[in-house]
């Protein structure tokens, strides 16, 4: 936590300005302010966004550095990919500390700083992945705040010793409770539901479920999640990430359930994916509904898609939504900025008094452009501590 | 027309040869090519792909080199989104052939060698952008081919004076006659049809008409052109823009009428929309249905998106149909360079002895890489005339 006088920057579509950031606070917003002793940075013609928040990734498995994968297992089947993945950690001896330090040094290059990272937990794996991530959390604490989600990526039910391992994860110091597909990968969702409910309940931590499953089953297994959060009074303690089955064409029913998780403050966390049905952003914002955005896996056995840019992955969130007019992408930014920390329950990103000292310069003409572009990152800075310059982080990836 | 040796380059993710153009068309492809006389580059470390061809944009109305232009009309209402260009257009006093001249030089600043271009025809701008495009289509004709579509975007049957202008651009050169949803936009699809096919056979050249029009309603239109089609013996000569209603979720009634656009060989462009139903390329692969693809209208009234990059598109064409093995994703890049072609009516682009001179050298490890990362372009070629290095074209635009 640092302080930095920023000079002279656009603020997002606005004037120029100066912005005074003190003890890792925005202090102030405007023209000529003057700040003995603090470090000074010149930012005329840049455009200042909040900094940018990664609301959903996987950290640990990303193949940065590593020789191109060449992929040929495909999208056909899910517990295939789940399958080739373990077995290519393996195989390659991929270390999660190293590839988590590539993954989040890049993300953070391109603005972000804010993770919150999913992170396999698997009898074949162990705590492995989590001690890694949670090394590189501590390392890079002052270039990007790395949150992390116990996840059961190969099944929980179906695999013993898993249920322990995320207990143990969660003792160690993870973050949130994950959970996946409870119907389609366990093929057993109350089993599932029951387990990953009670390692919230056991350890106060909240949950992120990531949800494929489309159509009824989908909303099916929303309801079991609904029924235990309203049970445990968990309200804005849960998360569904994907959440698919909101984007089926069933409007009556698609907005009891919208209604549902806003009664529950339940958080959505969407790649807005152009090849499935997915959550539409303006009506979740009718009901209130708190939205982040992720890039997901990045780079790795599942696909070649992703560059851990946050900028591009507002353009995505614009494109699926079909969001055009100018006050539209902005909105598409914040899901991938502020809002994104909201959806998190961490403090909302934003160009004002009181909110952390992460910002993003870029150079552009005006805030849409510098989406639908993903302008060139100038400099990012996490808590007044300058982090990145021209899309480099000053740290080096290992 | 030119010769070139170019030494040492990947021939896609093959080992690295020689490829040799004499007189604007590949000669051979070999390791150790010599040619005496002719001008060589060396590509070491460098991957070949085939030119790139945008099949689907309108050259004549983007905003480029324009200040940043500010949405608030949105994507609600498709004729006030029409009206809205018209009148934007006017006022701004929009040169298409400068328009034309920047969008063409930075599409082939990515490395397209080949586009097609829709050009509005109406009352108000009269033949002015055709004229213009025409003028760009012969200042570039050694760095990008341009293939004319007389577009009427503001209606034809609704707007007297429109046939009569759609059949003068015919005469100028225009290369192929458009036509927009028959239902959606003029409310006559009768009247619509029968002009656009009249003029076609008049004129005798081929249709490329925009059909946005979702489920039944879109079948319904494709039905009364493949009528017309049939009846006019224009097998190989129609080409269906957009085509969303084929994206439809009925299989058996959209196999039904994939049998009959490949029994006409009707090709479909596709921009591969995140936002709307789609062509799906598996599906229609499994027809044989030439598809190409383009970036449609890029940073205009319509919208923000959008920047001339092919490869980019094909990134767009792999996400939104889940493509993800190495083979899916060459096939998107196919569909965004020699497969484009092909849906054109053109001879594929390919790194083969007989092909064109046509093909983008890139930077990477490998082809799929490029695609998702869409890679730097080094060095484009057309015909054996190098037209860009570094992502610029050596024409400046105006
Ligand atoms: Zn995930
Ligand atoms: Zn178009």
């Amino acid at each position: 936590m640092t302080s930095l006088l920023i000079k002279n920057v656009r603020i997002m579509d606005d004037e120029p300005a100066d912005i005074l950031i003190r003890d890792g606070v925005i202090a102030e917003i405007a023209p000529g302010l003057d700040a003995p002793g603090v470090a000074e940075e010149d930012a005329t013609g840049l455009i200042a966004l909040p900094g940018l928040v990664d609301a959903h990734t996987h950290l640990d498995k990303s193949l940065l550095g590593w020789p191109w994968y060449k992929n040929d297992v495909g999208g056909a089947s899910l517990m295939a990919m789940i399958e080739n993945e373990r077995d290519m950690k393996q195989r390659l001896g991929l270390d999660p500390h190293v590839q988590s330090m590539r993954h989040a040094l890049k993300t953070a290059g391109f603005g972000a700083t804010l993770i919150r990272s999913h992170i396999d937990i698997d009898t074949q794996g162990g705590l492995r992945a989590l001690e890694g991530v949670m090394q590189t959390a501590e390392i890079l604490a002052d270039v990007v705040e790395i949150e992390t989600v116990a996840f059961p990526q190969s099944g929980l039910t179906t695999r013993e010793g898993t249920a322990e391992l995320m207990d143990q994860a969660l003792a160690m110091g993870a973050n949130l409770v994950g959970g996946l597909d409870p119907c389609g990968v366990d093929r057993d969702p109350k089993g599932h539901l029951d387990i990953i409910f009670g390692l919230a309940e056991r350890h106060g931590k909240g949950i992120d479920i990531h949800l494929h499953e489309r159509g009824d089953l989908g909303l099916f297994s929303m309801e079991m999640i609904l029924d235990r959060a309203e049970a445990l009074d968990m309200k804005g303690m849960v998360t569904i990430s994907h959440a698919f089955c909101l984007g089926m064409q069933d409007y009556p029913r698609v907005e009891a359930m919208l209604e549902r998780l806003a009664a529950m403050d339940v958080a959505i966390m969407t790649t807005a994916p152009a090849s499935s049905p997915a959550p539409m952003v303006k009506q979740l914002d009718a009901h209130g509904i708190r939205i982040g955005a992720g890039n997901d896996g990045i780079q790795d056995t599942w696909g070649p898609y992703g560059n851990g840019d946050m900028l591009e992955r507002a353009k995505f969130v614009g494109l699926r939504n079909n969001l055009r007019e100018d006050v539209e992408v902005k909105r598409a930014l914040d899901i991938c900025a502020g809002g994104g920390a909201v959806a998190m329950g961490k403090p909302r990103r934003a160009l004002k008094a009181g909110a952390p000292g992460d910002l993003v310069l870029v150079e552009g003409e005006a805030v849409v452009q510098a989406v639908v572009t993903h302008a060139p990152r100038k400099l990012v800075v996490k808590g007044g501590h300058i982090t990145a310059r021209d899309g480099q982080t000053l740290m080096a990836a290992p």
